[in-house]
């Protein structure tokens, strides 16, 4: 007979889940073009790096980074696969995901290809929602993309 | 100590892994051609609908629709991520889900690829089966594709 | 009110992420060329077959087959999605799931694109690790691939 899962067990399996839902909702809110339901995914204090140069500190910042994605693009669609989650407490969770990234640009030039990886730190509030504390992109690999910097996936030689 | 998630929790997270499975299985059982076994999926009062005028109502229309998989695709293959499912009530479940799909056709012509969402309506049955009773595929964007007409995806200008 | 799952039913669940997350380091452990990662995933008396001829039997031949991922690739990206699990009996389980693959090569030559599904036994070992006992990649379809040769997918024609 199976032995039952500890209480620890299942309540990490149920906020992974939630935990996902944030992910699913910020690249669904991305690709709606909905700038302001993306900020509530993170917290007041967050650090959002895309790439060198490029991301914000706090949500104000990262707010004025979102300026112009109903203007640059007039398609975006954003995979995401591959969720990895540990916790490192109750309420703070290291996770890690895999990003496919499309994107139709409002100028004419061909779409701009991105994969790589999300490498998040998403704490949990006192109201229960899960956020972003902080959310880093590493690149893969890229065809066309209009960022040309990056972070690197750490990828051995 | 981590507080136990209620039964209700639990039942949700159950149940969520097995509509996820629906949705995987529709996916595995197009892209090997079987259609008998994909109108299993679907209640008998299905609405289907993939674009405007192109889609059906009841399990009967639906079958179908999917004459000519075997004819006019040599080869598809059907990437769902993103899943996010809302429970209405212990028998019904709203779920987004975001799809890229890419299509070769048995005539000369370059693959094509669909990338959307795909919004459905899953219920339970009395033998404890989750079925499609309403399955909408909005697009956000595609190359080469052959279905000219399309669900937006609701993104804002 | 809701019916409380199982002992049997959640301890699916909890194993059913663990074993994903074996099929999600494995893709990042490629990903991120780390060959010695990827072997500590498998049985010592694993069988794994990418295609005909190309493929392994036993961890130590495994190793090999891994050998050239770092000068072959100078980038992979593998998104793996559509999971389907199937509990044979509580320590082994049959695994389904759905493979986006692209490979840039050191030499000149077009990325390679390849579509495929992952059929794979998984066995939990005394230490409650899951690990891959059998990997089977079938090919959906593929575009500039260097493999040329595969495990047909199985669609009815």
């Amino acid at each position: 007979m199976a032995e039952a899962p500890t209480a620890t067990e299942l309540r990490e399996l149920l906020e992974s889940r939630k935990i996902e839902r944030v992910l699913f909702d910020y690249a669904h809110n991305l690709d709606i073009n909905q700038p302001e339901e993306m900020t509530k995914l993170f917290t007041d204090d967050c650090v959002v790096t895309y790439a060198p140069n490029f991301g914000a500190e706090g949500k104000d910042a990262y707010r004025e980074t979102l300026n112009g994605i109903g203007t640059y693009f007039s398609a975006t669609t954003h995979h995401v696969s591959n969720v990895v989650i540990d916790f490192i407490d109750e309420n703070t969770a290291q996770v890690r995901s895999v990003l496919m990234a499309i994107h139709r640009y409002t100028r004419e030039r061909p779409d701009g290809w991105m994969f790589g990886q999300y490498h998040d730190t998403m704490v949990k509030g006192d109201n229960g929602q899960w956020q972003f504390k902080r959310r880093e992109l590493r690149t893969t690999m890229g065809m066309d993309y209009h960022v040309k910097t990056s972070h690197p996936l750490g990828r051995a030689e």
